[in-house]
Formats: structure tokens, C-alpha cells, sequence
């Protein structure tokens, strides 16, 4: 018998990443191509389509891949297989994502929330491998979030939940683009960062970061190396971030009670930058009995995470995924 | 074969409820006796067993009684029927409720959190009966709270899930009794509506309440009749209240996108001095897509609600309970 292989995507704004994943989590073949989001929602899948023919070809014979799995950043309705919303695909609404690819792509195929399926990817192959139920936030231009209870993706009533990044953690705090203020992505995201060193600047803080300012150059990146050199700005908007995600990650204990909670996406890099704040923030809000033994620890997955878990939702409905422990070389 | 019975048990600060409860969910005794909490933990597990004994002697022969159920404010594992610790019930801290009480009583014994249960009586014969996945809130003297996940509550990792009251609304917001600062239960409870008068009062604001305020008897009733007189101030802290509410719910739907929202507790009375802040709140703060067709709702289940949902546990356990809606008459 040939081997069987899932294909996992993962459609951000700039890139989408695609990889044939086998049954026991190993990236077989990774590839990476520009997303093109202005190109609408058409173009976006004309390179997804493309993608999957360029895994499809690394492959010997026919028949080798049971499904795929996408991971769109956004409200998304899984189920059905539409994305409602997404910040970083504009002309994405209501846009029947699966319906339309299923014209082209003869495989059967899944959709989820972009930080949803790297919370799955953590739990099968990364940080959360032994939890049954965790919070994943994912830190990036956003933040994003997937709640893993008993082993599953907690999805809620119409399958939008886990938007952890849009939890209040002022309510008279800056606005989020989603309508709503004070949101922990207007604290904890690239984005904020960007805004509390620029309104900072502009009340003529001294930052090394100026320069960047100025050639519109500032990214998470060049915060978090301007933190590496101790500029002091740069490490006060990583405290103001960690004192952020402190505040909603004690919330979401005392509410959740979960065994362990995820830190991933790019701006985790700058871990030890605002684990101190948040640490602080949480051991003094949560409650003691509920805090004694939640972990916070930061992914390890890393920007494999989505496309690993955009392939389990392929292995965990058509064909049973291995646990990773067990493994011993290729299955084939 | 003679009817069978659950007994649900509801220790609150300052009264113990207990009932005779039937397979469909009615209550065909019930009697309240006086906690006596300063008595200590043995003094008040006095009370339950003579609370025990007067529902035993109302039925005819032995053997009607299934198990019984209990409710107790606090942060309880349920697992290991112990009580961690009780706003309520000084001297509760890490007290073995069920073993002590086996000693004595020959039923078996299940515990929950007080607004647990509440929920689970909510779902079983209250507001969220066509509910799978809904939080339920008690506002009263604190702020408690129950997530039922698809028609299970959502206990965590510990059994410690669901301090919906415990989450924050303002990080920098007034200290709460759990040691943190600006829970829900600081905006939300009958203590914060006494706290926000009495500040208000402090600083020579008017109000009718004045009187209350020296005779030392504000409590939630007091407020509540003030604002039924149109008392600005009354008015304004039932405002605050539902501002918070509000707060708080949009955080809650965006991360869990419950079915439903269910309000109980002796301050739901007051609803229509706080639901139009709230409701305007979480319209302008909630993920649109998610949020609609939330229902927000008042419980229905009244002060029975948390003697019900112990009664359920009983009933979950050792016998399969009827769905309320299916119930002709009494079950004989």
C-alpha cells in the first residue's frame, strides 16, 4: 500500500504556506508562495490551487492524498465551509471558500480559523502535545486564539469561538479595529506595538526606533532588536504588553481553568521581554486554587504550527493521525 | 415499584434550601432552615443532615431516595467532593464536605459550585432548556458564574471553571474580595451597588438612600426600590452595573460564542435598570457575526434554580432525568 499524505494550507496576508504532512506529523515537502491578497478572492485561491499541484507533483503516484485542510485567518464558518470575515483578505465576506475551491480540487476538504488549526498544529506536534485542554494565542500582526477543551477545538454555538485577542482588557482603552476598544490586540499585537512607540515618539520620547519611524520601517522586528539593545521605550511597550496579555490571561484562567496555556506567532520571539509583566500580572489576578499548576509556555511548532494543523483536520476526519510519541522513521 | 426522589441541596451564607425532586423536575417538598454559618463547617453539615432527615420523613417508605445533591458557594472539586474555599462559609478551606458527610448520611453524594448547579437547574428546568452551550450568571451578593458546553458544565481542568465573575472589566478598577482588581462581580454585585452608593453619598451626592445609608441597612432591595422611585443615584449605579455587563458578556461571547446568556440571582430583578447598558455595551463592543442571535436572557428558574440543579446531579448520575418539556403530570 502507498503511503498517504494530508495536504495542510495556511492562507495569511502576505504568504500562503503549504506542506504534505504523513500520518505521523512529519512535513514531507514545504512550500511557500506570495498570497496577493489585493488580488481578491479569486486570485488568493488561483494560488492556493496552484500550490496544491505543486505538492501534488512532488508525489509518485495518484491517490496519495486522502484531503485538505485550509487555515484562514478570520470568522469563519467551518461547517460550511465560509469565511464570514477576515481582516487580512479584504472582499473575503461571506465567501463560500470551500464551495468554490471543490470546482477545481477533486479532494475532499476542510476549513478552520487560522489560529484554531495552529492550536491543533501545537497540540499534535508541538508544546500542548500532552494537554487535553489549553489556550493558544497566537501574537502576530494580531492576535488570534484557538481553545482546545478535551482534546477538541472548542468552536461554540455557529463555530466562531476562541477570539481571545478580542477580549476587553480596557474598555476605555485605544480602538480595535473590530469596533470595539481596548481589545487585548490593542495591547499585545505587532500593531500596538507600532502605536505605543509612535505616539510616544511623537510626545518626544527618545528611542533608537526613530529612524525606523521615519522611513516607515517599523515592524515587530526592529521593536524587538531595539529591546535587545535596551532601548528603554522599546522595553516599556513590551512591559505594557505583557502587563496586557497578564491581565486576559488570568480572565481566561479563572473562567476557563485550562491546564496549560500557548504563546506562538512571531512577536513570542520577544518572550522574555514581557513574560516578566504578564507573569506578575497573572500570579497577582488569578486565583491561587485555580492557577496551582497552568502552564504558561511559549509554542513550539513555530510557523509550522498552521499548516501541521490544516493537515490534522485532514488525518483526524479521514484517517487516524498517529501520535507523535510513537513514531519511530517515515511511514511508508 | 414506589417513586424514586433526589434531594437537592443548596448551602448559601445565610440559608440552607433543600427539596424533594422527582424525575421530571418537580419539587414535591422543600424546606429552608438557617445556615448558621459562624457555627463552623461541622455546625453547618448539622444543619444539612437534619435538612436531610425532614425531606426523608415526608415519604412514605425507605428506599425512595436515589442520592443527594449539593450546591455550596466557593471553589469546589467536585471530583474529590472537597470544598477549597467559601466567600461565604468561614473555615471551609480545603474541607472534605462529601467524605465528612458519608459518615452520617447513607445516600450517595454529589457536589457542585452553588452557581453550577444554579446553571445546570437553569438548563434542566429553567431559561436555557433548549440551550446546548450557555453561561449562566447569579448576581447577587458576589458574582457567580456556570458554563454549560454542550449541555454539560465546562468544569476545566480542576473543576474550578467558570468564575464568569471573576473576569476583569478594568485592570485598574476597585479591589475584590479574590484579591484581584476590578472583577465583574466589583461592577456587578449587590456589595458593588452598596460600594458605589456609599462613595457617592461620601462625596454629598443626593439620594433617598441616605437613611439606608446611616441605619445601615442598604442592601440590594433598598437600591433596587430607590431606582423603582426614580433615585438619580440608584439609577446611575444600576447604570454602571449594566455597563459592566455589558463589558464583560462581549468578552465572554467573543470567546465562547454561546447559544445564550441566562441572568439569575436576586439583582436579576432589577433588570430593566441595568439591560439597557448592557445591551447597548456588548451591541458596540461583541464580533457582529458572533454575536448575533445571542440571547440574553433573565433566569427563570428563580430562587429554585440551585436546588434543581443539585437535585439534577442525582438524577445525571444514577438516573436518567425527563426532559422537562415531555413531563404530563406526577410520576407515580
Amino acid at each position: 500500500m502507498k503511503p498517504k499524505f494530508a495536504i495542510g494550507i495556511d492562507v495569511g496576508g502576505t504568504f500562503i504556506k503549504g506542506a504534505l504532512v504523513d500520518r505521523s506529523g512529519r512535513i514531507i515537502f514545504r512550500r511557500k508562495v506570495p498570497t496577493e491578497a489585493s488580488s481578491g478572492n479569486h486570485g488568493v485561491l488561483n494560488h492556493v490551487v496552484s500550490l496544491i499541484g505543486q505538492l501534488e507533483k512532488t508525489l509518485k503516484a495518484k491517490g496519495q492524498i486522502l484531503g485538505v485542510g485550509l487555515g484562514i485567518a478570520g470568522l469563519v464558518d467551518f461547517r460550511r465551509g465560509i469565511v464570514l470575515v477576515s481582516p487580512n483578505l479584504p472582499g473575503w465576506r461571506n465567501f463560500p471558500v470551500l464551495q468554490t475551491l471543490s470546482k477545481v480540487v477533486n479532494y475532499p476538504l476542510f476549513l478552520e480559523n487560522d489560529a484554531n488549526a495552529a492550536a491543533l498544529g501545537e497540540k499534535w506536534m508541538g508544546a500542548a502535545r500532552k494537554a487535553q485542554s489549553f489556550c493558544f494565542l497566537t501574537l502576530g500582526t494580531g492576535v488570534g486564539g484557538g481553545l482546545v477543551m478535551e482534546g477538541r477545538i472548542w468552536h461554540g454555538a455557529k463555530g466562531m469561538a476562541g477570539e481571545i485577542g478580542h477580549m476587553i482588557i480596557d474598555p476605555h482603552g485605544p480602538p480595535c479595529k473590530c469596533g470595539n476598544q481596548g481589545c487585548l490586540e490593542t495591547y499585545a499585537s505587532v500593531n500596538a506595538l507600532r502605536r505605543m512607540v509612535m505616539e510616544a515618539f511623537e510626545t518626544g520620547r527618545k528611542t533608537i526606533l526613530g529612524a525606523d519611524i521615519q522611513n516607515d520601517s517599523l515592524d515587530g522586528k526592529a521593536i524587538f532588536q531595539a529591546a535587545q539593545k535596551e532601548d528603554a521605550l522599546a522595553l516599556e511597550v513590551f512591559e505594557r504588553m505583557g502587563f496586557a496579555l497578564g491581565v486576559g490571561m488570568a480572565s481566561l484562567v479563572n473562567l476557563l481553568n485550562p491546564e496549560m496555556i500557548v504563546l506562538g506567532g512571531g512577536l513570542s520571539a520577544a518572550w522574555r521581554y514581557f513574560i516578566p509583566a504578564l507573569r506578575r500580572e497573572f500570579k497577582s489576578r488569578a486565583f491561587l486554587d485555580i492557577t496551582r499548576g497552568v502552564k504558561i509556555v511559549r509554542a513550539t511548532a513555530g510557523e509550522n504550527a498552521g499548516i501541521l494543523g490544516a493537515a490534522h483536520l485532514v488525518w483526524q476526519c479521514l484517517g487516524k493521525p498517529n501520535p507523535p510519541q510513537k513514531v519511530k522513521g517515515f511511514q511508508g
